[in-house]
């Protein structure tokens, strides 16, 4: 029975704590926020935990293996750190860190310590993202030509980063997850509307080897929600809408052929090829409850988990990279394929 | 009663014949394309219309007082100047020309013969973009912050020009009737998925001065089709989405108030506003009728067009600067605000 | 090459026109109505085209081999029994006739005259009605446990006819089409929302042999347009969207099973089973073009139509059933299993 | 501070629990199932509170005021017979009774006894129906012509009831409330599609006064979730759609006119009439916790609840009188207007 600590009780840290108390092999020892209120709504519901205001007592604390870590972004590097250190496990919220050297160095010490770190990509253990990653990799819808996505609503600014570190790392991190492949170059724009602040709306393109695209666009003041995701190949193409009920993933037997010898002056001789659609049934399961049971089979296992330190990382160096380039409106930052490093 | 020579019986000429054919003021006089086939199917619905395969021929019968081009985009230009040479007036289909060294001398030669020219920017006359444009112009949308468009589908892949000068420019004449301002800047991307054609997926970013940008996306390859825009401002913001058969624009009464003294560490001061939402009842006038009356109406009265030469001008010179980003990956291609041509 | 005649230019007769026009097999050589623009307006647009005011002068042309009626429908019957007595072959629009007793008798004639009676029961000539009606006969579905069908908007009141006999005809026809089985009973409910008019609302129920129940719901007065149906099967599920543009058919593999030993006291074991969707692929091909090409070639092989006299004569029996029972707000009225003639 | 015993903790009962654990001036005292791993479970969450197997203890603790119940419908009379004697307020769950002799009898106690009695018809507390509620109300929608509602889904089959008391009551209730007028006569039809079973479809037509007509189709059997209604009224029109996230309500300022002469063969006078559509912003409570506030204030102001043993009994009439409907195949039942009881 692994005893895990919540640290962060803001906005997302009471899904966590939530999932690691019905979470089999888990139970959660204690919980830390730096407000009264929400340590006490917390205990009113999980009798038994230890509350308290200071994370170097929550790492100090007898029964906890491993750690949970939602608070700010800014602040998840150093937690992180100290919890390795402390030697725990750790889950930490994404974005893994406010930078790739951060990312780089929990990595590294969680290496030396043989510790679980696993970052919160929670997009990744949803059913419809498991799915489209199974018929990606499946060859069945050919060779993969673009990847769009639109995340967009009106809602919950953040102050201390711009819209892509917050809406685009989920996106980042599913399209990681289903296309196995790394940009070589990104180019981003964006704008704030808040005088004094972050952008709050951004598009990002990704480039990658051969004639695969990536696109991203992120929005914190649109008047309707989207969360739909295009993904098209040569074979058959896909349209993931993270918000229909039950039928998020509709994939469509579409797609042209190409005739080599062009011989018209209107138009390719490019023929249009329409099938059925189908909507494969997918598992209710929450996300996060997938998750957490997923870290805590790592940490039995010795396991590395989906959605790894090297995950983290790369997200994190793409939204780097983004962030380059939408200082300078666009202009297109190239990517180390190895180390995923921006070069000069 | 002017007399009319419709040049171009492809996919679009048979939709101007029919429209110039119910038109008031106007009257089809001559037709002309390459296909004998075409020409007779034409015949056959407008008994007494003059059918000839060259356009010279059209250009010299003396009962055209004015063409409509609806030819390839490589030859708009030659046609059109032949057309005012001719001493005709002109409406030539969107794109106005294929470089916009050849639109600007059309506009030359126009003012030069004191002729209409007039560009098909059809979606300017919907009673969607009109009705749009009036909530702009009144303020009731407050400062514009965004102009975000998306026009993919399954289809008609051209082969001499990119997906940007087939469908971007939808977007851009609709972009350019409704802001009333010109971007200072573009960034685009886009990728061909077609050995040896042009780009069939893109994506634009413009800039324009403060805090407003616009994004479009088109992609000839999408398994759905989608043709939606939103438009933020600071008081309100609307969702036109031209597939929805009666509602087609939606205005929000949403947006977010911002506080000048931020003081939170995990969240601005943003207050998020929501109100009613409405939908404006339009008329259901087919656009291109609405668009002939106007072209016969400024013919009478020698008027210049909504969408005249120097809107298809600003048109082209912005996909010329899109283009060439999209040749550097994005890189930011400057606009001088006056003359709208790209800088160096 | 068929001669037809067209009586009856109003809403839906230009839509025969131009299709007749268009068929392979047919031409069409006369046309009828009691106004001369309408008159007009068709001639211009079909040159050569014999034109009337009198149907006797049409029936008595020597090139109408066979004729499309789409006049009122109080018309229908005295029109059709001259046509088939003056020995044209006959399409004529739903409702075939507006008594059971004047299609038994066009039925009679037709036999008599050994002439093709067919009946415009178009939505059975699409492809989505295709798909379904060979998916029910496949066994797919498995029994087939209900039809539900909403055809609902703002418009059109017909005056001299409630509103089942204008809407809930083509529901009535698909259904008849579909399922191959006769109602034993009906009990319908509606009202008018016009001094002095007939029904502009009305509800059906029809009951068949064993668990089979079918439904229609017309309405003129509804704010939105709705064409749905839901067929319920015991293996799979059918949603029919008309207004779905391109995915008019979904299959949902989805049920219950149940367990004939129920021992909960809250809950029968019923399980529930849901898989995937799919969606078929359907030719885009204008139903009507389909229909006329089936007439002229049922009138060259001497075959009886899909949707001949007898499928129109049972459409109007259950209307006539349906009328009588709304009067008697929902009465149920039996109706004979063979004859289709209502019980007293 | 009153206190509240809640009785039944199945599917429903949690919620219940839930929502008084916050309410202002209640607090949960005591809980009760036959289940001892739902006791477990609750008590869990809510440290302090009584668990108890029998409803007698329950009603016999001292620091209960209050009770909530959420039991199968044939327990709910006896239930909360039990709970009047003992001096105890109600809130039972919709239906109120399996029977209207029994709703009755619990008026008459809670009356004797000078208790609150109020039905759970939660749908009435939320903001959407409240909206519904105050436009039909202050005559916006001009004269009511058909309420029209649509609460279909695969799923949960009851074994003690037919679908008419478990889905058509949330629909019932809400037009009892918003059209504020009772039915004189009722004409249902429904199948089951169960060996053995009770009806899992279903269609009740209501009569009202002049030209009202109310309809429902309920249906424990579709493919897909539907949750919509359509209220048509003189002057404006409403679709009420459950299952939309944020513009749950429109309203279509949409109708006819008609002329009082009809002179014309074809067609009536009747115009149509298309306006702008709205759809007002509503608040995002929960509409349980509004409805558990109400009944603490009605416990301690000595109100009557918005649905109060009246409403309840209402509702349960016309489910008795839909029931008797529909094993005679849709044969219309009349009901007294004064006492809404059925008519022999």
């Amino acid at each position: 029975m692994i005893g895990v600590g919540i640290i962060g009780l803001g906005y997302w840290g009471p899904n966590l704590l939530r999932n690691f108390a019905d979470a089999d092999g888990a139970r959660v020892t204690a919980i830390c926020d730096l407000r009264d209120d929400r340590l006490a709504a917390a205990a009113a519901r999980h009798p038994g935990v230890a509350t308290m205001r200071d994370v170097g007592e929550l790492l100090a604390h007898p029964a906890v293996d491993a750690v949970a870590i939602a608070t700010p972004v800014s602040t998840h590097a150093d937690i992180a750190m100290r919890a390795l250190q402390a030697g725990k496990h750790v889950l930490v919220e994404k974005p893994m860190a406010a930078s790739s050297v951060d990312a780089r160095r929990l990595i590294d010490e969680a290496a030396r310590r043989k510790r679980v770190l696993m970052v919160d990509h929670t997009f990744v253990y949803t059913g419809a993202v498991q799915k489209i990653a199974a018929l990606v990799s499946s060859g069945e819808l050919g060779n993969i030509y673009y990847y769009d996505s639109v995340r967009v609503n009106l809602g919950l600014f953040q102050h201390d980063v711009n819209v892509i570190w917050d809406l685009a790392v989920h996106d980042l991190s599913i399209m990681d997850y289903v296309l196995r492949a790394r940009p070589l170059a990104v180019s981003a724009t964006g704008v704030s509307h808040v005088s004094g602040g972050h952008e709050n709306i951004a598009y990002l393109t990704l480039f990658f080897d051969r004639q695969l695209i990536a696109h991203m666009h992120v929005n914190w003041l649109a008047p309707v929600k989207i969360r739909r995701t295009l993904i098209g190949g040569s074979q058959r193409m896909i349209v993931y809408d993270d918000l229909e009920p039950s039928e998020k993933i509709k994939v469509y037997d579409k797609g042209i052929t190409v005739n080599s010898q062009p011989d018209s002056v209107y138009q390719m001789l490019v023929g249009y090829r329409a099938g059925d659609m189908s909507a494969p049934h997918l598992p209710g399961t929450e996300a996060l409850k997938t998750e957490v049971a997923h870290f805590v089979d790592c940490i039995a296992r010795g396991a590395e988990p989906l959605t790894g330190g090297a995950s983290g990382l790369r997200v994190v160096q793409i939204v780097e990279a983004a962030s380059a380039s939408m200082a300078a409106r666009g202009r297109p930052i190239e990517i180390d394929p190895v180390t995923g490093a921006m070069r000069p």
